[in-house]
């Protein structure tokens, strides 16, 4: 390096692989995409998962009330310990806990948003080289923080055809020596299926059977239409050790605040000796979640009404039947009715189009078109799909639906009669 | 696995290395700690780096006014970019722009607290394997985090004879190719130093040689005593690149709402090919910080008054004298005066003592006789000092002084006569 003293410095600063791997697969897709739209059509975005962004779906008064009382109490400025107030946990605890899958304060940790209680769980339960089950079609973080930490993530596979259910026997064919764990998704993004007591039975069968931990993603936990029941994977595994992933986020429309939390369940004593103390230690990386928060979090969780969430169901609930209704009415589209969470996926029959050859071309042309903006399926990894948010206001889910449904009936042209005739 | 059915089912659930090593040194030597105070007097605590923790510094009524109008608008709720808002961003790019470094949105990313921002920081720059130098004294995150990411980390010496200046001989025989970058903290944890601009440039003429970037810890920027002035590296780096740390903890005492920054300072375009992309990537994974406070950014950098940080100044400026003038009078110590931050080191000349072998020994003998608490240097890898916090109310502060200097007192025995008597 002293030999460089009569050269020109030479800066050569490399980011770190870890850095470069920790890819989000739906940007570099969105941002790869050509979406011009249409300058005589003002533009409806149905690809956001942030229930916030319209403005017809706020926090509860009680929920802000909780945060300003925290605020001007003066007594929530100082650092929490790292997994969070034991109040606040205590208060986390005391709402999920089960008969079947009860929980103390020494069970929760909190974390920054949801996200990071994936980032915690994955990150506690895998090494690099060793990879973990991911579900197809699936949110896209999962791949995000497992390329995070050269953890593989392999697909399983949902079935469109059964409402979304796991592929029972794809799941188990994916295990391997080197699984660390199974990422289950419930109620999910992006499919909006909820699964029912005996399917969520079965995945844990698989679970014990090879001994392997449910990360369980629940941050949609309880958003469920009426007429289905939300099961935690918690309450169902009595053999099984879950680190659930949940947070404030969907259920209290908040997710900006970034309250997360880890719940830990451990009927068999699997984490007892290194996990829990794992999960300490990445604590002690950020040193927990906004402190105004922590301290509403006991309000928010306990003053809550349930006509509030009742409320925001129906919303959701509404929206998901107007547009199941429009799509399953368009011509090419097979909709698949959703029973919670805040979305709706849609299948196109790509070969019965005019003009677009897979689920991004439909996709932008629907967006040059009717200014209208659905994430492809490709950003679940799953193809020939598009994905509507139902949590935009119902007069705008009912005119991007109308649109779809005249856009599909314009491209639409038929069977392979049509192709035929092209080639 | 198959094999396993007529066993009884067997759950070795390992933790990930990767968990195990995320170390904070702190918590290992402070619960290894025989910690039983006198029962006949009052706990004093010297030893917690939270600003808020005695109800004597809180943040001024600008700030909690502009949480609560962020609160109060309803329109914070949602998910920020996973940087930040621009908004935001663009306020903290104003207020830490300097003529000679200057800032926009784009180079600012907000993060988790100070601690977030160390944690992208060192992420982007260093991979498993790589090597970063780190002060020794210095605070045990960069450990935790290095530790986390199997990244070596080497101690540089300050020296307390220099009032904590780094010995830059010392710090540059550490460079070797698998540097990855240099960890500066101005104004220090634990030593309460403040670098003057020379030495921040010698500093810096050390990075240039050998083309590092400089990652500078500058959570306590600003907060000097009267009298001293505050440099940041950035401003003084005009051919090396920085990545400054920062947040609201410290100045503007609330370290619980996690919202630091990152400030990139890329004089010489080494970050534009990848450290930005990386940095960028990282903050995907958990999404910003809470957005409330997020909201509130533009009208905190701006409205806080100066007076308010000025009384906060005195405040520590008055202890950090009380404790100077009462442990310099006290037989056996060696305090150094220190010029900013919210810390005074204090040096124990442990061979004049009676009844404790190292630094560890005279805290924990200190408790169980004083009811005073204070870190050992241990704490921060550096033997036979200890760490006085000076956020603590001004009577308590003399108090606990006072109660020091009978304890030193009591069991000083002089020089090395009465070592030779004894053995």
């Amino acid at each position: 390096m002293e030999n460089g003293f009569h050269k020109k410095p030479r800066w050569d600063t490399r980011a770190s692989e870890a850095s470069l791997r920790t890819i989000n697969p739906i940007r570099g897709i969105v941002d790869g995409m050509k979406l011009e739209p249409n300058p005589d059509k003002d533009i409806i975005a149905l690809s956001i998962g942030d229930p916030t962004k319209f403005g017809n779906l706020d926090p509860s008064e009680d929920v802000v009330d909780a945060v300003n009382v925290s605020l001007k109490s003066g007594k929530s400025n100082g650092y929490s310990p790292s997994v969070g107030f034991v109040d606040a946990r205590a208060a986390v605890a005391k709402k999920y806990s089960h008969p079947d899958a009860p929980l103390t304060s020494e069970d929760v940790i909190l974390t920054c948003g949801c996200s990071g209680a994936l980032d915690l769980a994955i990150g506690v339960l895998a090494d690099a080289g060793q990879n973990i089950l991911v579900p197809r079609p699936g949110f896209a973080l999962y791949a995000t923080l497992a390329g995070s930490y050269d953890i593989e993530y392999r697909f399983y596979e949902l079935m469109p055809c059964k409402s979304w259910e796991v592929d029972l026997e794809n799941l188990e064919s994916q295990i391997d020596e080197k699984t660390a764990c199974i990422i289950v998704n419930n109620p999910s993004n992006p499919c909006g299926s909820v699964f029912s007591k005996e399917h969520i039975q079965d995945i844990i069968k698989i679970a014990s059977k090879h001994h392997l931990p449910i990360v369980s993603d629940e941050v949609y936990a309880d958003m469920v239409f009426s007429g289905s029941t939300f099961y935690s994977v918690a309450s169902l595994a009595s053999n099984v050790p879950v680190l659930t992933c949940g947070g404030l986020a969907k259920r209290y429309l908040a997710p900006g605040w970034r309250l997360g939390w880890i719940l830990i369940h451990d009927p068999v004593g699997a984490f007892e000796e290194e996990v829990r103390l794992g999960l300490f230690r990445l604590s002690t990386k950020i040193l927990g979640p906004c402190t105004l928060i922590q301290s509403a979090l006991p309000a928010i969780l306990e003053k809550t009404s349930n006509s509030f969430h009742e409320n925001t169901m129906d919303i959701l609930k509404t929206n998901a039947e107007i547009c199941f209704k429009f799509l399953d009415a368009t011509p090419g589209l097979k909709p698949i009715m959703p029973k919670g969470s805040m979305y709706i996926m849609c299948g196109i029959e790509i070969d019965k189009f005019h003009g677009f050859m897979d689920d991004m071309e439909f996709v932008q042309c629907l967006m040059s078109e009717e200014s209208v903006f659905c994430l492809p399926g490709k950003c679940f990894e799953y193809p020939n799909y598009f994905r509507v948010v139902l949590c935009v206001p119902e007069e705008k889910t009912s005119e991007a639906c109308k649109r779809i449904k005249e856009f599909c009936t314009r491209h639409y042209r038929g069977g392979l009669i049509n192709t035929v005739e092209e080639t």
